[in-house]
């Protein structure tokens, strides 16, 4: 089965068409800039990409360019529109109503919608998204898989904030977390690489990239994570804060006379490793100028370590130990210097990250020493093949249903 | 020597006098609502307390009453004013000023002058007393001691915040902490309780009261805090929400339409266990509450367990374990339904409570069992004695440079 995973942002589109029984990546790709005159379409696999400006005036024109991709000129994927089996689409907030991927119908769009408040930017993405496939491949099954929903097993007081109860229950302001799709998926290649069942591990699983977060997974539930209400809160990241005391956003509000949205820009793109060290949000600049001796370079790298390892100890205490600390992203699976950082100090606890093995390359990976008590392994990230398996299994399902019970 | 300790907020002023060297309170009390009409000195030890309504215009019309108490009347403690050797002053921010108590002089009152940006009710609050004090009994010596100065020694990492640097800067904005003279006082006794020196041991002591704060200790070293630039910062608290998702701060003032001002009111005034209760921000009353079944009771009952479990967890991970975890505060003194919660799920981590010794009533003592490789107390704080003891000893320490190094 061909699926064909799509990413929106408000001015993006990603996509891959993975052949889900083989887990071959036969097509990706990214719109950028839609809707502004710099629009342009990348396009290829690994070494082979091409980058072709063109117009794009919204999404439904960037869905078009990227299926006439998909089947026109030599190396296309594909011979016809129809090889697309299913539609999978990341959704970033699915909020009380979806606890799973679903496949999608009128109301799961009117619901997506509904959500839009709490998601404003990236909810009305993906709608666009979903309306130009309706609108370019009609007919085809789609399927809905939610950032949030791997936390709805969460209980009520840990997705809970300790705000006037009246106020979460009008906003509905709870923690709904992020990243899901990608901690599900390195919790299970994690427990693959350890050669035991999900159900009998307890994880903490570390998404370290440009966001971040961390989740606790007891047993294969989901029983905490760090980001919150949005993506903001938890760990310190490239651009944005994490978690504050609350009376820093209302202190600068009122010395530097910022509007809600302003403060919420300062915070989410002007802040973390990208404001302390005043370099960049990329961990790899930061640590060439924390090498070559900038303090602010090297003080955003410890922070940086430090927010990490306090959320560890947070979800060590929550489960009442961990078999497994899960590292992935482009920081989790590629900085051995932030890994060393994050993990020194924590031998007393079980912890024992082996040097040798931290700096070596490599794939799916185990990084501590035989004889650690508590295992460091690193998983890539795959957050569009669990896309596509979860359109996969949702689809057939519903066609093994339909086959089965004719009416 | 007899030291009148003096702690003043915005409209109150509570002392005690205190002979050092016995270690006796000689006289205590409260003035509050000063400056109104229904203003009141409470004044009495234990069971002989008086309350009696007087006008006080000022702090220093209830400085003169409270002087006055001191030394007319049978029960008089003192025969005149000049047997007050000394005054020692609670000041909430010493800022990056001061890293330990000192004796006040210009500079200082100064000092704690320029810092009431950063705690506008309560510095200003201390420098009224401050100037009352010298009003009536001028020459006598005072003392400053700072909530803040114990947590000077925090690293840079732990102490600035992942927010733009010129920010931070510009504002001096960074984790001051708070309560710190209770921690102080609780981690000597703690050591004192284990037969151990301070500089041994690496303590997590946690003061739960109306406010809460967890710090870790790490050889008589305080290397983190959860209160920060205020007082709101960390944990869940009787009003006070913690620290939260900033996006949660901006999402209600733009969708409230409240000024900073107000918001910081709903954080410090209406959250905590009162907004998700929605009874009181006593916990006495929302034990009674859950125990009747209420669910908005139990639900901040368990939130604010999870979240001191948390904060232990957070240090046990910033030291790489920990030899005693303290209790104090109303909460941590008397709540035993609470620190079962807490310390509920943690055996694993060699924290195991002793469920007869957590129900018994008394002053210090340990509530871990024999064989718990990690120590639980619980130690009764007492701010006052410390800054006494403060007091005492740099007032004794200037007399005796003074006598030896005549000029």
């Amino acid at each position: 089965m061909n699926v064909l995973v799509i990413n929106a942002g408000s001015s993006s589109l990603k996509y891959q068409l993975i052949n889900v029984e083989t887990q071959r990546v036969m097509a990706k790709g990214l719109c950028e800039r839609v809707g502004t005159d710099e629009a342009s379409h990348k396009h290829g696999i690994d070494d082979n990409e091409t980058v072709i400006s063109e117009p794009m005036a919204d999404h439904d024109a960037a869905m078009s360019i990227v299926l006439k991709t998909l089947v026109e000129g030599d190396d296309a994927p594909l011979g016809s529109l129809s090889e697309i089996n299913a539609v999978g689409h990341r959704v970033v907030q699915g909020g009380k109503y979806f606890d799973s991927s679903v496949i999608i119908d009128d109301d799961v769009i009117e619901k997506i919608d509904e959500l839009a408040e709490l998601a404003p930017l990236h909810n009305k993405a993906a709608l666009m998204g979903i309306r130009a496939c309706r609108h370019h491949i009609p007919g085809v099954p789609m399927v809905a898989v939610f950032d949030t929903s791997f936390y709805q097993t969460l209980a009520e007081r840990t997705y809970m904030y300790p705000i006037p109860y009246e106020l979460s229950q009008k906003y509905s302001i709870r923690k709904y977390g992020a990243h899901g799709t990608s901690h599900r998926y390195i919790a299970e290649r994690a427990a693959a690489v350890l050669d035991e069942p999900l159900a009998d591990l307890k994880l903490i699983t570390c998404h370290l990239g440009n966001g971040c977060s961390v989740t606790a997974i007891d047993h294969g539930i989901a029983v905490d994570t760090s980001m919150g209400l949005t993506p903001l809160d938890g760990l310190m990241m490239g651009t944005r804060s994490g978690a504050l005391d609350p009376a820093i956003v209302t202190f600068l509000m009122a010395h530097e006379g910022l509007a809600p949205a302003e403060m919420d820009d300062v915070l989410n793109k002007k802040s973390g490793l990208l404001g302390v060290s005043g370099i960049s949000n990329d961990l790899r600049s930061i640590r060439s100028a924390s090498e070559a001796g900038d303090a602010r370079a090297i003080l955003a790298y410890e922070m940086y370590a430090q927010s990490v390892k306090k959320h560890i100890g947070q979800y060590i205490a929550v489960m009442g130990g961990v078999d497994a600390i899960v590292l992935a992203g482009g920081v989790g699976e590629n900085c051995d210097k932030m890994r060393r950082l994050i993990f020194a100090g924590l031998q007393p606890l079980g912890i024992v990250l082996d040097e040798a093995r931290n700096r070596e390359r490599g794939y799916e990976r185990e990084i501590s020493t035989d004889s650690s008590p508590v295992r460091i392994i690193i998983i890539p990230t795959d957050e569009e093949y669990m896309i596509a398996r979860d359109t996969y299994d949702l689809v057939h399902e519903k066609h093994a249903v339909s086959f089965s019970t004719p009416r």
